[in-house]
């Protein structure tokens, strides 16, 4: 079969948090990432495949056409577009990791995938944050995302009304390694550039760290996807 | 002043491993970068730039010729060609952090931001590792890599020779968070999709890994920057 200009068209625009909105669908590429969405909870729309390899109605179309489609620079034998999962209610029942204003797909994808491994299984990110849905946030992901539940919401208006202890990271918080990090509670992480901004700073309890150990020249701060990475080991791993 | 064919032949030829290794020279772009390696011990060979902004010999050209040069899509103002130092002898006074064929550039720049943060003076990599001095790597260092002393060397002789007890990072290792874990000592991580190999997993003492906290179906492993920040965050934060 061969694809239909609409159908590029349709399947281009879901590269735009505006359409993907809109039709509450975004885009899947790779045997790998469509085999775990394929496997969770989440819907499948579409799937367009240059083989018949899924155990799902498949549209076979040729390399070509799924190189026209595909947002990678060589496509991958299939996309799948599915739906968005409907938001879920906020429980408090255990840690929370909360986004202010993290903008980068790539740091967006490592976060989630550290909320799978350790467990984590909300992550509430401020209105401002990229989009998990973004097809770079998606790729970046390797699956987890079918497993953790990601709510875009007003952070302050949350993190007010919320009962749990909030934790705000900043280059001078109180050492991770000396704190005592309780097993329920909201851990926020600010943006690349400017960290946790102004308004979210005052509705912190605790401000935590991690210090650094080497040679006192080095003023950089951690990437976000990292710090995150240490601030979860030290909060679980204990 | 306007840039030479041949200059602009030369500063490309360094975007390649052969030939920075041939001349022991690499690549620094944007003012911040640049500043970093200027004030470090690392001797500057060449300096463009479009205005005169720093405190050293410069050859002012133009924006056009500066983005000629330039391996970044927007140019950033200078670009740097910096000698590679001369190599110094590996110590073995505290911990040492081994890289056994990780070849991603972002992946190696994380980790040496980690070294440096985390005070790991020497990180000692196999040959086949991603060559530090790649353009990509320099600029995922952010300065780090003036600080942090890097060696490329047969791995498996220079386990084999050292005297320090040696931890390899598994996935089905013991867990970081209830091995007792000393101040001195070698830590292996291995390569994004094979992990450590077979002939270096012999000269491994200890096995150790990051537990999984997460949902059982999530049998992806963490990146490997990733679990460098959790195992170096293990090691030294307490």
């Amino acid at each position: 079969m061969s694809i239909t200009k609409n159908e590029i068209k349709f399947i281009k625009s879901l590269n735009q948090k505006k359409f993907r909105q809109q039709e509450q669908l975004f885009l899947v590429e790779g045997i790998k990432g469509i085999r775990e969405f394929l496997d969770s909870e989440f819907e499948l729309y579409q799937l367009f495949a240059t083989d018949a390899i899924f155990n799902a109605e498949t549209k076979l179309i040729s390399e070509k056409d799924l190189q026209r489609i595909s947002a990678l620079k060589t496509a991958n034998t299939a996309l799948a577009v599915f739906r968005m999962p409907q938001p879920k209610p906020i429980t408090e029942s255990s840690l929370v990791l909360a986004l202010d204003d993290v903008r980068d797909p790539g740091n967006m994808g490592t976060i989630i995938r550290l909320c799978d491994w350790f467990g984590i299984e909300q992550l509430i990110c401020s209105l401002e944050t990229v989009d998990c849905f973004n097809p770079k946030v998606v790729q970046a992901t390797m699956g987890s995302l079918t497993r953790v539940q990601i709510v875009y919401t007003d952070l302050e208006a949350y993190l007010e009304e919320s009962k749990l202890e909030i934790y705000g990271t900043f280059m001078n918080g109180s050492s991770i390694y000396s704190e005592a990090l309780p097993k329920k509670g909201i851990i926020v992480m600010g943006n690349e550039a400017n960290g946790i901004s102004s308004t979210i700073e005052n509705l912190v309890h605790k401000k935590i760290g991690i210090p650094q150990f080497g040679n006192l020249k080095a003023t950089e701060s951690l990437n976000v996807a990292t710090a995150t990475a240490i601030v979860l080991s030290a909060f679980k791993g204990r």
